[in-house]
């Protein structure tokens, strides 16, 4: 049995996971869902991408976490494959869950279509506090197609406002591109928070890990909402020796 | 519930939509299947485009239908974004399935592979009216691959020669594409009818539709003859709120 | 019914489509698993891409079968590409199970990308009988990511060394491309065993068939291993008329 370290992506917290920690449990692993730092609700969002990846090393190290299976969804794909550059003694495979796996030098905001650069950037200048909302129209059609209009409602409830400093951060990554450490990349067919095709996730951000494990499962961005136990079973699929 | 108004393909009519229509108001919707103008057994086929859409609209304003989900298939993509041209007071959502989106200003010929554009050409001029005939090793193969002998043999005795004319007829669509209108793509991740790939329904068509909702299934071209009840339930939860 | 001849890929054998004879013949189908020259436990490797072919065509005409529905698996492309060319007679259809569909003259590893073709010709090298030994990380990673840890090794003890001199010849293919043959493509939406994109199966493989049958399954490269009663029954949906 694994350790699983799961690692949640933009607007969300580490109580998004909690449907995913039952399931794996009951498949006997231990998981953990830490939040990273400046996010979930009523903490301050002064935070740039180092900061995230110190949050994420400080949990596992806290608790002397090992023999780990990292996984990281969206924008935490970023951040899994920084600590693997900090932490590579404590980590037995990477798991990236449409995740961002970013060529070395570049930035989340580098690895975005044109028209996101720019309604991120509008977003965050909007705000007062360099942060990014989420518009609902973009959660319900783009994110979460496969909920239940009260589903779709109920879960952007619990989203909050993205710092945009970590978004803009550019990441070496060469250590993490020289590491031998396993890696899966697990697919959700329907997503489209990265439209599909070009600037998508698949194969085009997967196909960065060279030999890699793919896993796919039918859903959006937000399976973790919509079908968590079916994301848990094919996470535990991504995740084993 | 929602009023869908389900517009057919090439060589189909109205009637090819009934387990769908069933499915639908079982579903608690109501669900219209008009047959376009030079479509159907035994009508004339000297239409264009226009005369395409034309009949489209005068069968929602004459039974007064509002708050329609509108959708089209394969060639209806050229039609539905049309009628959202027309009468958009009248819709709340589109749902593009397997269909076409035209770029401002082309035709569907323009939007098909080259070896397409040939074959459809030399089947219209080897006409006598300026139709198409879909020859059945086509049917078999490349639309319709997920039926038994049997159903692939049946359903194309239910076709009909094509009118050319909508196919060449280019098509402005400025106002389509300046539309707010929420809208989805279902995609049937086996359809044939467009060779997958550069020339592929998805992602090519589905991203011209900017911020949209991807429903995927399994399934050929034909699901509305192979696989009705699931279509059916896709096609709600495309045009669900 | 029809008569299935079964051609295996790079390091199998014909023994590795035991289960999938075993239920074409649950349906009523007669079924066959050659093994091809310089394949298989214990025997000489000296073998060209000719040998092959030659001991795929002996085993048909040896046994006086007709009306075959030929399916290769992945290597096994370029060998019923050939054999289609030797007696086509014989054939009914041709079914590529994520199989090679090289372009005219060009070998197999013309059509790898070239980090493959590297490593090929390394463990090439490497060897002293011109073969190829697959790694296990990469069998169980990129080859059958879909098994659980012991059958991901018990089936690599079922392995053998890759002759690899019928990847390097050069197929010349112009009467299998003039071929009016019926063809289907099988498509395992998870195979790694080509890159997903780019160098992937699907469509750059399939689209070579000009109009083909796609069918497609959820699965690895060796669903021949994990799932062998679905992919009997995708092989006969494919192969059917």
């Amino acid at each position: 049995m694994a350790t699983y370290v799961l690692v949640h992506g933009s607007w969300h917290d580490g109580s998004a996971w909690r449907a995913v920690v039952s399931r794996l449990e009951q498949l006997g692993h231990a998981a953990h869902a830490p939040t990273l730092a400046g996010h979930g609700k009523g903490v301050g969002r002064a935070v740039d991408h180092n900061d995230c990846v110190r949050s994420a090393v400080d949990f596992i190290v806290d608790r002397d976490l090992t023999e780990i299976v990292l996984v990281g969804h969206s924008f935490a794909g970023t951040v899994i494959a920084r600590v693997a550059e900090e932490i590579p003694e404590r980590l037995r495979r990477l798991v990236f869950w449409n995740a961002f796996v970013p060529e070395p030098g570049s930035s989340l905001l580098d690895e975005c279509p044109p028209h996101y650069r720019e309604m991120f950037h509008e977003l965050a200048a909007a705000s007062d506090d360099n942060t990014i909302t989420l518009p609902f129209p973009v959660w319900r059609d783009a994110f979460i197609q496969d909920a239940t209009p009260e589903t779709a409602r109920a879960t952007y409830q619990q989203l909050s406002p993205e710092p945009f400093q970590p978004f803009v951060d550019r990441l070496d990554l060469r250590r993490f591109y020289e590491s031998t450490l396993p890696k899966s990349y697990l697919n959700c067919t329907e997503d489209l928070a990265l439209p599909p095709g070009e600037w998508g996730w698949h194969p085009r951000m997967s196909s960065r890990l060279g030999t890699y494990r793919l896993v796919e499962m039918v859903g959006s961005h937000e399976v973790i909402f919509t079908d968590p136990r079916r994301l848990a079973d094919e996470i535990a699929t991504a995740g084993r020796d």
